[in-house]
């Protein structure tokens, strides 16, 4: 069902101050910035293997990510795991009794559908299905 | 330097609880468990794509896994890079400025060497080098 880890998202205070250190220090290929207005968030991208660790920075204080901020400091939000049928993943998770956040995909990054688990469904990791967009 | 993701460490308290979610529920390869006496966990690894996901249960109080379920709760605990030779990448790290927890490597899981980096110098997000072993 799930083909391989797509990406790890990053709560960050601010992409100018960590970018660096993924892009410089580590030498991640660095793939740009989008804003996600639906969740208000601008994620930075960087390719490592076959998967890309997302930097995600607030741009309101209602964000999700500015209250996990609040809450946590920085630190490592999600990590997603790419499906081909996003629909039919939903489906099969919750015949296994499988509680969502998101009972029908949302808009992601980069033209991306993404559902994510409940936590309380996935011991406390939040966790998201990511189905690719052809964009 | 980074190949890709080695690993994903997920602090747990109890493989037994989590591991019907990723093994069952997820569909995810199981690869067995195995322990690591150095660091007082127990480790179920578990295959997606080209990365593994590491369920991590103490096996002492004073294991550092315990330590951290007793601050956090259970969730992401680290995320571990591949590296080829991981002496060169502390050299190369440490010229770059970053601080080490580990200047040297220490065993890790399935014969690997791994090092950590300091959270101070990755944006408090707790990161492994890991170079695998030939077990």
């Amino acid at each position: 069902m799930l083909h391989k880890i797509n990406h790890i998202g990053i709560a960050v205070h601010s992409l100018e101050e960590v970018l660096p250190l993924y892009r410089d220090t580590l030498c991640m290929p660095f793939h740009g910035t989008e804003e996600v207005s639906e969740q208000k968030v601008r994620v930075a991208m960087l390719g490592i293997g076959e998967s890309t660790i997302e930097l995600l920075e607030p741009t309101a204080p209602d964000s999700p990510i500015a209250k996990f901020l609040e809450k946590n400091g920085q630190g490592i939000h999600h990590i997603a795991y790419e499906v081909d049928d996003i629909m039919a993943a939903i489906a099969c998770l919750k015949e296994r009794g499988v509680r969502m956040i998101d009972d029908a995909p949302r808009n992601g990054a980069h033209g991306s559908l993404i559902a994510f688990i409940h936590p309380k469904s996935s011991c406390s990791v939040l966790t998201e299905l990511c189905q690719c967009g052809h964009e």
